[in-house]
C-alpha cells in the first residue's frame, strides 16, 4: 500500500487516505500472511538492490546510511529488503581486505507507508531484525517508521542515501479528477475500472492524475536524496497496448461484481468510486518510453529513460501477462532552486529496466 | 512507557520489553484517555521546552532540526510539546522583524517508545498535527516512530538538537539483579515495592540499576545529540529521604493487594517481580546533589549538577509530595573517542531544576 485514495467530485469527497490501508496484524486474512508474491517480486529484485546500495556507499563513504522504503505496508517484506542492504553494505566494506577494510557506516532505516498503515506490527519484529544484523554483521541499525504519503516531502532535505518501493508506486494518490460529465453523472458508471465500455474520457483522467502524481513523487524524492543517492522502483504495469484487454481486467470483473454483489445486500457498504482507482496498476503506469507518461516526464523533468533489461516477464494470477519494470534513478545534483522547505526541481536521471525473467511460474 | 523489564533472576527470566507497554487504542481504559495527569505535568514546562528549543536553534541556526521525546507513549500528550516546540521556534525565526526575519527549518521530530507500544494511535494524529503546523506557522515537519528502549543507542551519531522525555526516565530498564539470596529466595518476598519489610539489599540493588541504567542513557544520548543541542527531561522522585515513607508507598500497598487478590483468583496471572520496578518511579532517582546516584554521575561523567528551580511541589493522588525536577542538559563538545557505532563518551553539562509550582491540586 503507497498511498490514500480521495474521490475529488462533488458528493463523494471522502479522505481514504486516513483509512484505507492493508489489512493489519498477523491474522488469516492480514496482508503479512498474503503478501508472499509480492516477497517474490521483492526477492527477485534484491541482488539489483544490493548492487544500488553498494555503488552509493562506495561512491559517498558517508558516516551514516539513510535507506527509505517507501510502501513499507505491514508484513515482513520490507525488513526483509533491509536486511539485505545492509549486509550488501557491509561486504562492502570488509571486501577491501584486513588492511583496508573500514568499519561500516550506521544506518538508519525509514519505513513509511499511510498514517493508517499497521505500523505497530513491522515495530514488533524490528528490535529481533536490529539485533540479528548487529550479531551477524556487526552493523548498528536505527529502524524508524514515516507516516504520511509518498506523493508528497516524507523526509528532511538531503537526508536520503537510497530510496526503495516495490510494488507501490501503481497506487494513484486519489480517485482522477473528471470522471463525471457535465451534469455531473458518472462517466463509468457501474465499473470500478478501466473497462471495454468506459468512454475515452476514463483512461484520460486516470493517465492525467498518474502524471501529476509521479512528478510530485519525483519532486519531493529530489528534494530528500542526497546528490549522488538512487532510487529503486518497481511497480506493476500492463505489457500490452490495450487498455481493455481482457487479460488485464479479468481480476477486476470478478472484484466488482463480488463487490456489486455485496453492495446490493448491503446498501452504502462501499463507495465504488474510491476502489475505481486499483486498476491504475496495470492501466497507468509507464512502461517504456512510447508511453506519453513517460515522455511527458522526460520533457518536463529532464530524465533519460531507457529500457537496459532483458524481455522477463510475470504470469499473474488472473492469466495476464505483467510487466514489471524496474525504475533506477540516481540525483546528479542539485539543479533547481526553491524555498526552503518548499519542493526542489529535482536533478533525477532515471534508468528503467525489466525486472529479469522469474524462473517460477506463479 | 519508556522502557521494557527483564526480571535477571533465575526461572524468572523473561523480556517484558516486548510485550510491556501503555495501554493501547482509544478505549476508555486506554492511556490516551487516561493520562491528563501526565497531560498537566508536561504543559508546566511548556515554556521551558520552547525556551530550550530557541536557544539550540539561536545558537546553532540548523537548516533543519531534529527533536526526540522519549517515552512518547500512545497518547497526545507527545504531539502537544511537539507544537510548542515548532511554534517556538518559528516564533524566534519571525520575532527578528520582516528585514532580518528567516524562514523556520525543517522539522524532524522522532518519537520513540519501546516497540510494543502503539505507534498507531500516534500516527493516527500525525497528519492532523504536520497540516495545522504547516497551515498556522508555516513550519514543514516530518514526524516518525522510533521503536526501542531508550537506555540504548536509537538514533544516528550527531544528528539529534533537542531531547525530551517527561515522566518517562522512572521506569528502569529491568528488575534488578540482586533481589534473591544465595539460596535463590526472593528478599522482597511477597512485595512489589520497596517496603517497610524489605531488607536493605531490596533499595540497595534498585538504586544499582538505575545508576546502571541513566549511566547507559546519558553515554548513548551524548553520542546522539549535535554540539551545542540540549536536552529536557523530567522524572518523578520522592520528597523526602525515607524509602518507605507511607505517603510515597501507599498506591503501591494498595496495587499489590490487588493484584495479590486477583493472581489469587487466576494463578500465574501476572509475573510479579517484573512489576516490582514500578516502585522506582519515587524511590531512586536522582534529586539533588547529595544523593549518592548524581554524585556517581558527576564523578564518572563530569556534569555539573545543580538547583536552580524554587522549592515547589505537586500533590500526587495518594496523598503523598512529589519532586518532579527537571534536568536541563547541554551537550558542550565531543569530548569522547569510542568506535563508529559504538557507544562516545558524553560531554553533558546537566542542569537539574525543581518544576515551577503547580497551581492547581490534583
Amino acid at each position: 500500500m503507497a498511498s490514500g485514495l480521495q474521490c475529488p467530485d462533488k458528493h463523494t469527497s471522502m479522505n481514504v487516505e486516513a483509512v484505507l490501508h492493508m489489512k493489519s496484524g498477523l491474522g488469516e486474512s492480514s496482508y503479512a500472511q498474503n503478501s508472499s508474491h509480492q516477497k517474490k517480486s521483492t526477492e527477485t529484485l534484491r541482488s539489483l538492490v544490493m548492487d544500488s546500495a553498494t555503488l552509493v556507499y562506495e561512491a559517498l563513504r558517508p558516516e551514516s546510511f539513510t535507506v527509505a522504503d517507501l510502501g513499507c505496508a505491514s508484513g515482513t517484506n520490507a525488513l526483509g529488503v533491509v536486511e539485505a542492504i545492509v549486509r550488501g553494505v557491509g561486504e562492502a566494506c570488509r571486501g577491501r581486505g584486513p588492511s583496508s577494510s573500514s568499519p561500516p557506516p550506521e544506518f538508519s532505516v525509514l519505513l513509511n507507508d499511510l498514517a493508517s498503515n499497521d505500523f505497530n506490527t513491522v515495530f514488533a519484529r524490528a528490535p529481533e531484525v536490529a539485533g540479528r544484523l548487529k550479531a551477524d554483521a556487526g552493523a548498528v541499525v536505527f529502524l524508524s517508521g514515516v507516516p504520511g504519503s509518498f506523493y508528497g516531502r516524507l523526509f528532511l532535505c538531503r537526508s536520503v542515501h537510497l530510496v526503495c518501493s516495490f510494488n507501490s508506486l501503481h497506487w494513484l494518490s486519489q480517485v482522477p479528477a473528471g470522471l463525471r460529465d457535465e451534469t455531473n453523472k458518472p462517466l463509468n458508471k457501474g465499473k470500478m475500472f478501466i473497462s471495454s465500455t468506459s468512454s475515452p474520457a476514463v483512461p484520460a483522467a486516470y493517465l492525467r492524475q498518474f502524471q501529476k502524481d509521479f512528478n510530485l513523487f519525483l519532486r519531493s524524492r529530489g528534494a530528500e536524496v542526497v546528490s549522488g543517492g538512487r532510487m529503486v522502483l518497481s511497480m506493476l504495469c500492463r505489457e500490452t497496448e490495450d487498455y481493455t484487454d481482457v487479460k488485464m481486467t479479468l481480476l477486476w470483473d470478478l472484484l466488482s461484481e463480488s463487490l456489486a454483489a455485496l453492495v446490493s445486500q448491503v446498501s452504502c457498504m462501499m463507495p465504488f468510486r474510491l476502489l475505481s482507482v486499483v486498476s491504475s496498476c496495470r492501466l497507468l503506469v509507464a512502461t517504456d518510453r512510447s508511453d506519453p507518461c513517460v515522455r511527458k516526464q522526460n520533457g518536463s523533468l529532464g530524465q533519460e529513460v531507457r529500457w537496459c533489461g532483458g524481455a522477463g516477464t510475470a504470469r499473474a494470477g488472473c492469466g495476464g501477462r505483467l510487466r514489471r519494470p524496474v525504475l533506477r534513478a540516481e540525483r546528479t545534483g542539485d539543479r533547481g532552486g526553491g524555498e526552503q522547505g518548499g519542493l526542489l526541481q529535482p536533478g533525477l536521471r532515471a534508468d528503467v529496466r525489466r525486472q529479469p525473467e522469474q524462473r517460477r511460474r506463479r
